[in-house]
């Protein structure tokens, strides 16, 4: 059986152009509003050797060593992405590394945490990299990942209804049925894999590890404060933020 | 400050009389299509004591002793439900007892499994009864239990609804809203708690449990075939199913 291979979107022009643009391209780790949430779900990294499956521009790398991180391996599947993330950095405790999550091959036992932001819900055999991320780390190690929410993904038509009465609704409807959803997002036709939530939980738990937290993201009250259009947060979840720990 | 108490709905005569009509009611166990997948979860009752919170008409207790446990304490807040359940069985070895599951106390370390069939949507202070459940488990006792998911509870106005092009969705908003959500279900006024499935997840875990394994419940392929109603389950599901461990 083949190994399904990812498909590239990042490295499409007009889809790299685009995400360049966001908050969380110019900004790094703090033009997303997720961060705090993320950040204190984070155990201690001092002296860790971390994996970043999915590191984009190489934020969460950077930052990690900044914290103390011993060394951090950032991978990803877009050449584009990873060109600026070692042109924006000289440290050479951090290594950048072409990789596609679906055919991921990691050494055993080399890692004290993972981490990975907005990268899984992209993944069609999320089962196989759930093993290899596991054998990959260390017994007692944390493993925090982000991924869209499902209620977020499930529907076909994934966008905001008006009902009779005027309010506005999220959408859910093949929850059940998971698989690949296409949408338009930045640029058109961008697939995605949608997982029940408890798929991703016994998932996890199938392979080793533990749940230690979820979190179904919203803004706390300053950031309603200062980005009123977080509310649709509160509305329908768009993230699912995964604590583990083997 | 005072204890929450719970809306005894069970007792008035119009619900009850809608809920005795109940597939669930009339034909028990076999009777609740999530049975097969709720059974799948159970560990080998032989010798336990056992707890079902919510007991209702005393199905499952029954069941239980059946399968060998050596005794069920069921617990319910509604005297017609005991009453009903205590003239459907002379076993010594089942208790009924009248409890509201808001203020209930349970000796320590005193069960080796507790059970619950979709009554903590009902209350308001969860973690509470997390607790209390804990503490009266044996260690390495394992956990069971049904809830309304937060999909099906979230919204203000719970109905499908038909968009622009047709299509049937179920509609989520003031999902990060927790709290009480009154609708009609047999009767008007019912007012259930609504919870983010990680809230659910992360009590558990806070109070000691690990998670084992969640089911957002839907039908198998025969059981559609059986029951083709059963299809709405396939696009929001409305119960999710849990099982922890001490």
């Amino acid at each position: 059986m083949e190994r399904p291979v990812s498909q590239n979107i990042y490295d499409t022009p007009e889809f790299f152009e685009r995400y360049s643009q966001m908050a969380r391209s110019v900004y790094g780790l703090d033009g997303a509003p997720e961060w705090p949430a993320i950040q204190a779900m984070l155990p201690d990294l001092t002296g860790n050797q971390v994996v970043d499956l999915g590191c984009g521009f190489g934020w969460f790398a950077r930052w990690a060593r900044a914290q103390g991180a011993a060394s951090v391996l950032g991978l990803d599947l877009s050449e584009k992405m990873l060109a600026r993330a070692r042109a924006e950095t000289d440290d050479p405790a951090i290594q950048y590394r072409i990789a596609d999550l679906e055919t991921l091959e990691l050494p055993e036992r080399a890692f004290d945490f993972a981490y990975s932001s907005l990268a899984f819900h992209y993944i069609v055999d999320f089962g196989r990299l759930m093993r290899t991320v596991f054998q990959a780390l260390r017994p007692g190690s944390q493993f925090v990942f982000t991924i869209e929410h499902p209620i977020y993904m499930a529907s076909m038509r994934p966008d905001w209804l008006i009902d009779e009465e005027g309010r506005r609704v999220w959408p859910v409807d093949h929850y059940a049925i998971e698989g690949s959803r296409t949408t338009d997002w930045l640029a058109p036709g961008i697939v995605k894999h949608h997982r029940m939530l408890a798929t991703t939980v016994n998932t996890l738990i199938e392979v080793g590890f533990s749940i230690r937290q979820l979190f179904e993201w919203y803004p706390t009250a300053e950031q309603l404060e200062a980005q009123p259009a977080l509310a649709d947060e509160l509305d329908r979840p768009m993230m699912l933020l995964v604590a583990a720990q083997r």
